[in-house]
């Protein structure tokens, strides 16, 4: 079994072609590769397949490529501001696209990713919607914040001190701010010209170095904190400082843009007969 | 630059082969390579080099090869019993040693491993000493232990429950127990006949799935409650449940014998350039 391991700000991927699908991608496997012990280890498994070769999650989407998305824990995913970006760069190294711009068909419907010339990607998030105002406890902290739809829900919270500073461990929703059941919570402090710091409590994953929708919520949240509404976004890009690197937003009226790097680490070979030697789980902790 | 993934129990390692010595190995390198969202991610590097093609590390040792081996953190690092069994897998899957027994040189003298016909790796560890009794405060409940050394200093505490119910996160080590700074704190239940179950906190790295000196020492513990003496050591081995999985030690008069699995994962090719495009870990956490 081929895989690549790649990251995006630090989001990081496992790989896996499997252009025909052929690979029986169980949750047992995403989960075994994603183990950082016991695997490759990674937030996710991104699996390069045509579209053709599954059947429902990409019909109607104009795109040769599916990205067959799963996280750590073996549940599917839809779509991955990051994870896209490696996806693509993948795609393009291999000469499997070529670019720069190619369409993804994903679970949440066909993206475009373009290979920029600086050598970052440049995503198509799809539209924001702003919910309401909303407010969230955090470290006895109260922080005040916009409800954020990016496909996903955010409260994103603009504060006025180092984002450090905020205990972000286990941030409490108060009320429901017009939001669904489990938030990303977000701080954000603007640190100078249409330029942000921003820290992520991503749910079910915790604090994590990256997240691409969450630096989206962080973006408006901005943007709506220096006076400007949905429909009315100035374009020009906000820098977003992420704890594991640097991304760039761009606010528009029917899509906003998440640019930044994406990198391949290694390519390799998973050993024949690797998973059927896993340990069993039963044995882990017991005693 | 080539690689391997593998771990035994889960203590997990990148190997590099490096037979004559030509890769310059730094610190930053060892670090990047173990970073686990931006390099391959592991515990430590084990770089497989010719003991002729280092200087003094490896001097007086009848070895071909020397393991090279670098902590997480990019620090040097002595002897690790889980490691030296990957390591071995990887010498003779690599056709680079015969077996079934080989002799490895290492910063903490020679080591002899037999790979056994099970599959499993036997490790000479060296000799035991018991230091003493001593005492350890962790989560509140007072610890009673024995100090011990393996060649690295252990405070091994049986007790009379489930070992996860120890709350081992930041046990403190009471007076000096004749054990100089720092100290690894185990737990260990006797489950069976000559069967333990343990949980470990190893100084630097908190808990972790599994730790090779730990289970010397965990299993000294047991024999001494058991009634076994020093020099007097029964021959019969302990079987030795971590939470990474399951080890056996056996207890000599001048030396110890851990056997266990040894699992390789994965190899590859870490990308051209990758290093260079690193993150700049100024850029981490700021703002």
């Amino acid at each position: 079994m081929r895989f690549a391991k790649g990251h995006g700000t630090g989001n990081d991927f496992v790989v896996l072609p499997d252009f025909d699908g052929e690979l029986d991608l169980t949750p047992e496997l995403a989960r075994a590769l994603c183990d950082r012990h016991f695997g490759i280890g990674a937030d996710g498994v991104l699996r390069v397949v045509r579209s053709d070769a599954v059947a429902g999650d990409a019909d109607g989407q104009a795109a040769e490529w599916f990205m067959d998305y799963y996280n750590a824990d073996g549940s599917l995913a839809e779509m991955c501001g990051n994870g896209i970006r490696v996806f693509v760069r993948y795609l393009i190294e291999e000469g499997l696209a070529a670019g720069p711009a190619v369409a993804v068909a994903t679970r949440a419907g066909l993206r475009t990713v373009r290979a920029e010339a600086d050598g970052q990607f440049t995503v198509d998030m799809g539209p924001v919607a702003v919910l309401g105002e909303g407010a969230a406890e955090a470290g006895g902290q109260l922080l005040v914040g916009l409800a954020i739809s990016v496909g996903n829900p955010h409260l994103a919270c603009v504060v006025d001190q180092p984002v450090e500073a905020v205990d972000l461990s286990c941030p409490r929703v108060l009320g429901s701010a017009g939001l669904a059941d489990g938030v990303n919570v977000e701080v954000v402090r603007v640190v100078g010209e249409r330029e942000i710091t921003m820290r992520v409590h991503e749910r079910g994953s915790g604090l994590t170095l990256s997240c691409g929708t969450g630096a989206v919520a962080a973006a408006v949240a901005a943007a709506w904190s220096a006076g400007e509404r949905p429909g009315e976004w100035l374009a020009r890009p906000w820098a977003v400082q992420v704890p594991g690197g640097r991304l760039a937003v761009a606010l528009g009226a029917t899509a906003s843009l998440l640019s930044g790097p994406a990198e391949i680490v290694a390519r390799g070979r998973i050993e024949d007969g690797w998973l059927a030697r896993q340990r069993d789980p039963a044995e882990v902790g017991s005693g």
